[in-house]
């Protein structure tokens, strides 16, 4: 039985490589997607989803916009010099026949929480509005909810927006602590190992030849970011934030490293606002879990992400039997 | 010719290593030493550096205590499970026949970068409060004073006081933020490195079966400090924090790794209160300086400090010529 999952993104490269990726595993089905400001705006992102999904021919999954700015403050105005202005590299979809639904993002993983309650699992890779949002609305949600993966946070390498703060988490600081805090099974999967997992001209070479549209779209795409890699990595290639956190999710890639310790987000107003301040301290010696610990924290994964990845995509256009 | 050295400290069994290893190097001539709440009281911490100063037949050095509490809030009430309730592990050192001089630390040091002007060179290995209220009283220190090495921080290893702040900075990351902003040639010696720099039972048990008593006082004061690390480090030993940033100004150790990058301490209010935050984004492809650095921030060193520092130690007895 394929596990049911609400998709929470900021359309944006690497979440359309971690949506294509969920499209292509057979071991969950993808129930929902949420829309949030981030890369780009809560619509814009919402178009780029909307897009994919038909390329994929999965017009059917439910899309949902959901919050265009963070519970305090303002849309930070996207990344355009990471992701395109469309966020998808400029690479231009065919409009797709679906739309998204009435229903708000948070509206939508509520509903989803009772219809598969105990069983919905969530990935989030973008700002933790819409989450936190349905965590405002209904508190009990994480009694409904089997799991949360989000992609976010830096625990001992730099941060990528500040010295000390990741991006999704800093774009909402306030509904990143509600969500760390909110009592559900949650895995982070920081910058510490998503800045290991990179993909190279050789696994986009494979994508952009291949006949599958999807990923083809997505390695076109993945041109544009593979520049903005290259101040980082000294070569053309990118991270895998987010498919690293899809992977994670769906059982795909292992972690190797990854203790459950005590996080919390600052949400304060110095020059650490946005950082997710995970307790490491004590672990020198061997990496434990330990008792007052709110989160498992991946710090490295058993293998690398783009092997698999590639061989996934590749995969979309085989029968699903779905 | 000896460079004029000012030394601050909350003595503490790494301050006295750092101290008997300032008494033993022949490059640095120490013109007063200053006491700071921090391990111990200000007051017992100075009573233990004239005391140390004393056996090591140097109660010439001028002794100023300093603030008992940082600039804002109150004394953390010391650390006697890691040095001991008197500050160098319950070791009872004879009386010393020097007092502390009238002035205050601060005083002393503004008094000190007169006589010395553009020579004085400072080493602070506790909370920062003595150089604040330094600066608070005569913005203009800076401009006489040669170079300031501090320990503290942590940069890319978790912090010892809280996840993420190191507990030289935390006890006053006001007065911190003030020598950091301060705009003199500033190295931090935080405890990525001084973590790597380790002490063992070898090392120890010369100082211990050695004829100069400073040099036997701190090698028995170390039995107390040994037990307290065994936890972090799986075996008796300790960390040299304090005696590495003094050994780093001195000359004696160089850095292998240490770029000079912005550095700002964290006082708000959050999770991250006292963290010194290094901003050390884009150092992946090699360190680099950044034009736009406050600090030079050591995270490694070319050697490892424990054979140079008993080295040194050892050699105490011998006649300095001065």
């Amino acid at each position: 039985m394929a596990r049911p999952l609400y998709f929470d993104c900021d359309t944006g490269i690497d979440d359309s490589l971690a949506l294509a990726y969920l499209l292509a595993s057979a071991e969950i089905d993808l129930v929902g997607v949420g829309g949030v400001h981030g890369n780009v705006t809560a619509a814009q992102g919402v178009e780029n989803t909307l897009r994919l999904l038909d390329l994929a021919g999965r017009g059917d999954v439910p899309v949902a916009q959901g919050a265009s700015a963070p519970l305090v403050g303002e849309f930070g105005g996207g990344a355009a010099w990471i992701h395109g202005a469309n966020g998808i590299g400029e690479v231009e979809l065919p409009e797709a026949a679906a739309k998204a639904i009435s229903d708000d993002a948070a509206d939508l993983l509520l509903r989803l929480s009772h219809e598969y309650a105990g069983e919905l699992e969530i990935v989030a890779v973008g700002p933790l509005t819409n989450l936190g949002l349905a965590l405002q609305r209904d508190p009990s949600l994480p009694e409904r909810v089997r799991a949360v993966t989000v992609m976010g946070g830096a625990a001992l390498v730099p941060g990528n927006i500040t010295a000390v703060a990741e991006a999704n988490i800093a774009h909402d600081p306030e509904a990143a602590q509600l969500v760390i805090a909110a009592g559900w099974p949650m895995t982070l999967v920081p910058l510490d190992t998503t800045l290991e997992n990179q993909f190279e001209e050789e696994h986009r070479a494979q994508l952009v030849a291949s006949d599958i549209p999807i990923a083809r779209a997505v390695g076109e795409a993945l041109d544009f970011y593979f520049d903005f890699y290259v101040e980082l990595y000294g070569r053309r290639s990118s991270a895998l934030h987010d498919p690293l956190a899809a992977a994670i999710a769906v059982g795909g890639i292992q972690p190797a490293v990854a203790p459950r310790v005590p996080v919390e987000i600052d949400t304060a107003d110095g020059p650490s606002r946005g950082q997710t301040v995970c307790d490491l301290r004590g672990q020198r010696r061997g990496w434990v879990d330990r008792a007052d610990a709110n989160v498992r924290v991946v710090l490295e994964t058993a293998t690398q992400l783009a092997p698999h990845l590639t061989e996934r995509l590749l995969a979309l256009g085989a029968p699903r039997g779905r």
